[in-house]
């Protein structure tokens, strides 16, 4: 495979907010900004994970105003006429395309492949493998997908069910989508997960921008008209200001729902052994940083003396010592105005916190 | 019960050191000195528990000169000349003819009660009627002890085996001791619990000072020689000097072993329903703090948001939030510089961690 890159740009979605890795994340220090896995943040480790495939000058971030001064301060080798900013966050489908619309003035014949600023990918030569394979199934008008072949019946993703091999002589299994699915129950997650014909949806996107801009155009033209009319300033001095004004007119829509499930041509690459994980929930540490024998992991050079402990992580943000006895199967995060304490198989209860703090105006937790 | 107490005297004792409330309990702050049961420390409860039975006056304290300065600042309400500085630590014997020594110069009629300083008791009204009941027995040179009905198969006490009532038309239950018995086994605190005449020895005991310092002379001649040669210094310029000198050279022994074990006349008063703790351990908090419905107690004004949380305790020594969720049987001390966090039925495995850190020169910890 040798296909030609020069025209491919990686577009890193970076507006989120989550609440589910509180207290380290908050609303000032969302997730993608904390060095979560070793000494890098993950959006850090997003842009390093594209050396070799993207120069600098063709990674571009999407974020909020709140977010762009410290992501440059962690990425100073991207230019920094390739951040777009939303002046709010209006849904995915509105990232794509801004991002798209940007794209096609600057390089009309630009390719793209939309990627999640806050996830982690262990194994890089086969990302690297599959996303040039799925800008070459992208140049031929699809828009493509990376799937994740599912190792555990999840009800935290979509899934994605892969129709009949795509013609073309690919060296590689790519598929067309029979359909996407929201986030199952636990029962149909067993299902989907026997099928052998269904994958994680990872939010990892890749296409033309024109093709990506002609099927706005049908399934959302309100947003596509929108598109046209700020692409009308562009490079104009009011440019940002009528960004402003029409982008909090739009609704709020994800890519999956308001674009890829209606659309013609839509292909997916089911991708095992990537190493990936969303990083959504504590408990994910657990797959992607490497346990003692004991099961525990001490993140962040945290200082842990364990006594009986087993299958334990700590995260502390100070150099305090933190000593566990008889402890089994939790999730420690200490920082410096909060500690949680949490049973591993509880962790997804942590958004329930965030909601109680909210609901009794704890505003500094938040 | 009308006994005259004009001559009965308080020798509370404060010098321990103690590891097993680690990471609250340092060398520099023991036990006593810290504020575990609500927001006064154990050493200002062991003196305001003495209120309306000794006036301030007849109320001393024995303890080292490092502890002095912090324990005078917290009681200010005990005169400068009650505190009686042991040189070095060198056992409850010792403590206990310092202590005799220096009320036979004061007042020659002196009775005593030995007191530990860091103990816990609710019932205060029967505390104040078992001490006058057992003044009223020593009175008669008798060596008494208040044993504690045991409601578990401690070993971490030791006992005390009752014999015959005493004679002597008492209207509450005194036996003579028959002997004194160290910690036992698992298997025998089993036996002890069950036999009905064992109590536990909760280090409290009641005599007159010429009885005590009588059969010092017989059990410990060479304690009862030092004792006289700093009597004889009594009142004159080098009485701390020689005091000093000659404490060095003593052995280190107990009152329960020293002298109690062998002595003739030693009586006991068993005592229920006192609510009397030593806070030996963490997991002793749970019976003497008053714990939520979920059995879960917030001890110093704790900021704790308990989800799924049954039976567990939590301290901070600051006013950070502590979030729990799943957790059961726990207990977690958060201090400045050191988090514990250990389940309940293994806290006496915290000694253990204070002897890591001692072996690895984790000094900045002890």
């Amino acid at each position: 495979m040798a296909f030609d890159l020069t025209h491919a740009y990686a577009v890193i979605m970076a507006g989120g907010g989550g609440t589910r890795l509180w207290p380290l994340s908050r609303r000032e220090r969302p997730k993608q900004l904390l060095p979560l896995i070793g000494q890098e943040t993950l959006f850090q480790s997003t842009v390093k994970r594209l050396e070799g495939l993207f120069p600098p000058e063709r990674i571009l971030v999407v974020t909020v105003e709140e977010q762009a001064r410290e992501m440059k301060s962690q990425t100073p080798e991207l230019p920094d006429e390739n951040y777009l900013i939303e002046p709010a966050p209006r849904g995915t489908a509105s990232v794509v395309g801004l991002a798209a619309m940007t794209l096609q003035k600057r390089d009309p014949m630009a390719s793209m492949a939309i990627l999640p600023s806050d996830h982690f990918i262990r194994n890089v030569d086969l990302f690297h493998y599959l996303l040039k394979a799925a800008f070459e199934v992208a140049d031929r008008s699809y828009l493509v997908t990376l799937g994740i072949t599912p190792t555990l019946p999840s009800t935290a993703f979509g899934y994605i069910q892969q129709g009949s091999p795509l013609d073309g002589g690919y060296t590689y299994p790519v598929y067309e989508v029979k359909s996407f699915k929201e986030k199952p129950s636990e029962k149909t997650a067993q299902q989907l997960l026997h099928s052998g014909d269904h994958s994680w949806n990872s939010g990892m996107f890749i296409w033309r921008t024109d093709a990506i801009l002609d099927e706005i155009r049908m399934q959302m033209p309100r947003l596509h008209g929108t598109l046209e009319f700020i692409g009308s300033r562009w490079g104009r001095g009011d440019f940002d200001a009528s960004l402003k004004e029409k982008w909090l007119d739009l609704k709020t829509e994800t890519v999956d729902y308001g674009i890829m499930e209606k659309a013609e041509r839509v292909a997916v690459l089911p991708a095992g052994g990537l190493g990936w994980s969303d990083v959504g929930i504590w408990s994910s540490l657990f797959e992607v940083l490497l346990p003692d024998m004991n099961g525990n992991i001490a993140t962040n050079a945290t200082s842990h003396l364990a006594l009986e402990t087993n299958n334990t992580l700590v995260y502390s943000g100070s150099d305090r010592l933190i000593v566990t006895i008889g402890v089994d199967d939790t999730i420690i995060i200490d920082t410096g105005d909060a500690l949680l304490i949490c049973k591993t198989d509880q962790s997804q209860k942590v958004k329930d916190v965030v909601e109680h703090l909210k609901k009794h105006r704890q505003e500094k937790y938040l």
